[in-house]
């Protein structure tokens, strides 16, 4: 028997029990899955954030800990974790997000929010025509599975995409760049900016004054990856000044973002409450029992986390 | 010389003119473009909707009408044409309309303006996880040209695509009908609707209470074709049972929609005006000095209409 310790809220137990058990058992696992174990027999940790499990100590024999979201930075700097952890990398998470990504930038690129704000009878007053995709240089922040999903949908639309990661890569139909030097020209022709990095000590406030008025006047801030990577009150003076046409914003410093924060009310934010993606339980079931049977046979886990770079 | 009579209004004329004495000159075209000619002398005519030009009857000369516009209905039905038609395939046109007809699609399968209208601070009645993309099936009425690149670009962002079009079509990915029976079923799976037939007698009126009592309930509907094709007092009626989530439309049976125009203030309406897809002068100049240069070799012109079919 595989002891498997679920070690997230009682609301995701609720969401996950059962897509779980399915998963095992399409895969012909022999789990005892459960929210409570005496630490020393548990054999797998599933992990998301808020979890009151913050010691893994006493778990001497788990072979590894599966964190059932794709951002990994609520666990990685935990000291106490020896074990391998491995990530979520889940088919409807990328599909998610590369759908929010495609639509709140053509909604940019096409003005839709102009159309919507412009239904009071007046049809040349309306009127505007946005230029071609092909005329609207956008650049992607992080080319991990997520931000090369994204990058390739944007390019398949005719949009000249340039991405930008730590380490370089090389994606057809993409210019990729990396380094400092190529941080400063990803940012310079950015029409729409998005933000798919990893959140790291190196991403943490990445996007305060100076970058973003690197961007073109009129740019576009599009952030479905982490709210640390802003800081909140130059994005503010930057959309005040006419620097930035708009902010589309997924993630926050502070989740749920308090009431009182400025971007709520401000006419050229909008704020998403953390939905550009979301890890699919049925999907996400799945790739924990693969990896508990690539465990159990001795092969290597997928998505294994590298805790010197933080993801 | 070849004598081309640019037969639209004043203000094409300033958008046009240029880009049409660049296309002739870049395949060394000896062509006199001018707004007036004696009509016996005219070997081309450029036309577009609104043109003073009705009696074609003097333009003995005259080897073709260049159509400016995709649609031809302003002009198909003239007794007086007998010279061939040719309407406007045109590379900017089409990657428009795939642009508008994605972005409006997103729009309303991740509901953006339920976004956009809980600006609140009210983070949790904000909240809500759209399916996936591959949940969510469209279909597409019209796989002409612009109807089979937009059923294209939809497929490969995932959604299920279902095509309806008078003569049976084989595009892969995407599931083609024909015929009454197709267009039943068509009908009856579309989440989202988009209308890209040509207007003909047979698609007049072809979206009436009967057929949208045909979409399953909280269906949505995007017209970017032609607004003959619905029957206005019966998509408000289905928008006001319930029937219809909401309808995005691009065109309408008068244009500039009137104000008084109960669309215009109806809450699950967004009028655009006429923006879809514009024919960009520089691309459609090329088109038209293609034409010019077959016709004057010989060679069958691209894009003839079948005046019979009426598109």
């Amino acid at each position: 028997m595989i002891n498997v310790l679920f070690a997230a809220t009682a609301e995701r137990w609720t969401d996950y029990e059962a897509p779980l058990r399915a998963a095992f058992a399409a895969r012909d696992l022999a789990v005892d899955l459960r929210t409570e174990f005496a630490p020393e027999e548990v054999d797998y940790i599933v992990y998301a954030p808020n979890s009151p499990l913050q010691d893994f100590t006493p778990y001497t024999r788990c072979k590894a800990v599966l964190n059932l979201w794709a951002g990994v930075e609520a666990i990685v700097g935990n000291e106490t974790l020896t074990q391998p952890l491995a990530r979520m990398v889940d088919h409807g998470l990328s599909r998610g997000m590369v759908e929010w990504v495609t639509g709140h930038v053509l909604r940019h690129h096409l003005h839709i929010d102009h159309f919507l704000a412009h239904q009071d009878g007046d049809w040349d007053g309306a009127r505007m025509i946005p230029p071609l995709a092909e005329e609207r240089p956008v650049t992607m922040l992080g080319l991990g599975e997520l931000g090369s999903a994204c990058a390739q949908a944007l390019a398949g639309l005719g949009f000249p995409v340039t991405g930008w990661s730590r380490s370089q890569k090389d994606i057809p139909g993409i210019t990729c760049l990396s380094g400092d030097a190529g941080l400063d020209e990803a940012l310079s022709t950015a029409q729409i900016l998005i933000l798919l990095l990893p959140l790291t000590p190196e991403t943490t406030d990445l996007l305060d004054a100076r970058r973003l008025a690197q961007l073109p006047r009129g740019a576009v801030v599009i952030n479905p990856g982490r709210g640390p990577m802003i800081v909140d009150q130059d994005l503010v003076a930057a959309l005040d000044s006419g620097q930035l046409r708009h902010a589309t914003l997924d993630v926050f410093r502070t989740e749920p973002l308090p009431a009182e924060h400025p971007f709520w009310s401000h006419p050229k934010v909008t704020v998403c409450p953390h939905i550009a993606s979301e890890t699919r339980p049925r999907t996400a079931a799945e790739v924990v029992a693969e990896n508990v049977s690539r465990g159990e046979a001795g092969e290597p886990l997928k998505f294994l986390v590298d805790r010197a770079r933080g993801y």
